[in-house]
């Protein structure tokens, strides 16, 4: 490498480190308010977030990275360096150019909006009173508009959001793909519907020990690898992960006293986005590539360690002796294959977090709808209610009574996270992808799981997938592991042989 | 005010309001490590601590700052400034000239040799080593010599390093006070030890369950009027108070199993620091001024919950029977006179943080006549060793049996904090200071403690102390309470009636 090139990649690289260092302090700023920062420093931490990122978001478009990038990305500069660097140029130098188009002032409203928004989404939900954050949404939603206008508009205004979780992503290919889904998962539901056949489920319901629930989770969490040492499990309103550096990577979940499975598959969901953030290769750190490539890549991660693992049969052949033993006086009497079946039980639901891996995609095929018109054709923010419990009513059959079961339930939008939703279902897709070519590559891939050996599966995906970071995108890790596009068809076969067997179809 | 003054002070706000942000973080990416970050993050975490001290650093030295403090300075704009933004700018400004003073690569220099020297002195303390830590610990003292020389001399070149811990604290006045403190203390430690008499103590060290031992501590924690809406307590290795903002000020203990009044009496110190930070005015919110005014009236609070209220007879006359209950297997035969006479227990010993409210002074004198030997009349780092242990010899009659229980005890060196040291006796004696005038204000100052009403004090503090934050400085605060400059005759007189009574002297 040449002198001159040898100096400005240390010269970047030290711009990205310190870029790095910013967002451990807000990943952390914002873990910490939503797991045990007291009430009343909430809104000056705000700030302090607001103000934070602000500087981040200004390194991200300063002129020194503007020209380190520059000169990177020349051909005959850029060909001198390392994959690696290759990559977290390319990366930042889209950062740069995309971050460029926003003016500072308004990137820092922005941050302390959403930062704020979240703590009255919470008391909102709570005191179901959508009216009471209209206002805030609505300035939110305007913000995001303003915003797609300096980015550019891409094919439709929504493309442009939608490409921000899941590069190269976009409203044409989501409609098919979502379309195809749509056509082998509504006749299915009805043939389920129609089986008249329901698994019993209301030993779910009784009051579980919270102690307990937590025991089982933590248990669990070690059994699929996810490392204590480099992490935590606190708990939160709303479950979620963060990667703050890859040896500190800490997951959060919610235990309800009358209610098994909430906690235990929320701790399976959110280990698996942290199993993919802890085995990251080291050689990424500081790189800027040390994080998941995309929200749908990192969904079909949660999706399956909660999912494909821990829904499954074999699963709780391992694990199902330990769960009675741990509650005796509720479970005492439900058989294996009773509980198997009602942690499986397909049911027209109002909240998605709770919905069952088939419905599950119809809660998101709604939401990916409701933002399309809202970006696309500028659905007003004091429709959205009536808009989703029509939505509800037409695909699931059922209106949400209140708001906080209907338009209120999730903290996305309140933090400004429009385009995320359809990577649950990429997520879903895209794991049920992977574990056909899984399958093939393991085929000793159920015996193990029964016998409670997670790590070989966890191994598998790391070589495959956790290990690259960011440093291969969506469709490059989807196209070398199994060998084809994201293909629909996999998770409707996976759910119809699936509920085949449950239900007797 | 003139149309550009405003500009100004609203662009010096801004300013200080980001700088605070840093703070902010910093104060959580500190506490955090301390209390449940992961191990295997903590590397990588040093390194964003340190990337971003850096960045807030710059902040105060930057030429933006340099021409807010130089305008709003100037005697004609200055005129048209609140007391509080003249009392901003003049903070900063006098940080301004200090930090600029220092060479931007001496101070990385001496960041990383602090932060390098606090491991290498913990395995010296740990080894009994004094030999490996002397030549780190002889950079620090070059450097600090090399720093009074930028930051210029003072009466003498100790005298600059007071000022930065103590603004106004000289070693002219420091002499006068610790030579009559002495004069007066040194007596009564002799009276104490011819009295023959030593409260009985051994029940303190049985085993406490350490869940009761939180319990208690929240509860007192509570009962001072600690805002746990504002605050959390926490485990650490070593306690500590950190005010993230006025509406997140956080504590932590360490729980001894076989110690019971370590964590209760650090809980009440460390919540009295809090109580300061939690109870600042909130105008003061982004000035810069929103905390406490020096260290010394910092540990004034804490020392005075601990102390005064925590060690009173009064206070154990409402708690001790809680506290009973609580460990009826240790304590039930312990009578309240007992275990107040065993809290209050007076001895000579090596190790300053758990030395009684007497001979804590002695130690303290001994940390301050040494470092004023080491920068006013060159005594050679070697040469610590010898005089500490010949100090000890002189003050408390012992003497240390290793360098781990002598010069190596104390954490302050080794972050080069030389002219810490006396704020713990200033603290100590403008406690009783103050003391003395609040009992006149509240005749029922006892009767209060007695029957648990400990709000009333809280509230007399807050009107006196702590809502000023750093508006006012130690001696302004000191003058206007109390009606006198420093005297350190009430923290004597205060001793001598405490321990006549206990030895019946």
């Amino acid at each position: 490498m040449e002198q001159n090139v040898e100096q400005v990649v240390n010269s970047f690289k030290q711009l990205v480190h310190k870029m790095t260092s910013y967002y451990e302090a807000l990943g952390l700023l914002g873990w910490d308010l939503r797991t045990g920062a007291p009430r009343k420093g909430a809104e000056l931490r705000a700030e302090t977030i607001g103000i934070l990122a602000t500087e981040a978001f200004k390194l991200s478009i300063s002129e020194e990275m503007g020209s380190y990038v520059e000169f990177l990305s020349r051909p005959e500069v850029s060909a001198q360096l390392s994959d690696v660097d290759r990559r977290s140029v390319k990366e930042c130098k889209a950062e740069y150019e995309r971050s460029l188009q926003i003016p500072p002032e308004r990137f820092q409203k922005y941050s302390s909006l959403t930062t704020h928004a979240q703590t009255v989404w919470e008391e909102a939900k709570h005191n179901n009173d959508f009216v009471g954050f209209e206002p805030l949404l609505r300035e939110i939603v305007d913000m995001k508009r303003e915003f797609i206008d300096y980015w550019g508009v891409k094919e439709t205004r929504y493309d442009t959001l939608l490409d921000m979780y899941e590069p190269d992503m976009t409203v044409a290919k989501l409609d098919a793909v979502f379309d195809r889904l749509k056509s082998r998962l509504v006749p299915l539901l009805q043939k389920i519907q129609q089986s008249g056949y329901t698994p019993e489920h209301d030993f779910l319901k009784q009051n579980y020990d919270l102690q307990k629930q937590e025991e089982i989770g933590l248990f669990l969490l070690e059994q699929m690898g996810y490392d204590f040492e480099a992490g935590r499990l606190d708990e939160s309103e709303h479950p979620f992960a963060t990667g703050l550096n890859p040896g500190d990577v800490r997951i959060t979940t919610h235990y309800y006293p009358d209610d098994l499975l909430s906690a235990i598959f929320s701790s399976l969901h959110e280990g698996g986005h942290a199993l993919y953030e802890q085995n990251i290769s080291t050689d990424l750190v500081g790189t800027g590539l040390a994080t998941g490539t995309s929200m749908g890549i990192h969904e079909s991660q949660s999706r399956f360690w909660e999912n494909v693992v821990g829904r499954s049969r074999v699963f709780w052949d391992q694990y199902y002796d330990r769960l009675q033993q741990l509650f005796p006086e509720q479970l005492g009497k439900v058989s294996k294959e009773q509980f198997y079946q009602a942690a499986n039980r397909v049911e027209n639901s109002l909240i998605r977090i709770e919905a069952d891996e088939l419905t599950y995609n119809l809660h998101i095929i709604i939401r990916y709808e409701i933002e399309k018109m809202l970006f696309n054709d500028n659905l007003a923010v004091a429709d959205l209610p009536k808009v989703w419990n029509a939505k509800y009513k037409e695909y699931l059959g059922i209106e949400p009574p209140t708001d906080a079961l209907g338009v209120l339930q999730d903290v996305h939008w309140s933090g400004g996270d429009f385009g995320y939703f359809a990577s649950y279902s990429l997520g879903n897709m895209y794991a049920a992808q992977m574990t056909q070519t899984m399958r093939k590559e393991l085929p000793q891939f159920d015996e193990w799981i029964a016998a409670g050996n997670l790590l070989p599966i966890k191994e598998w995906l790391t070589d495959k997938i956790y290990r690259f970071g960011k440093s291969k995108t969506p469709s490059e890790l989807i196209m070398d592991i199994t060998g084809e596009e994201l293909n629909p068809d996999y998770l409707a076969d996976y759910l119809e042989a699936k509920y085949a067997d449950i239900y007797k179809l």
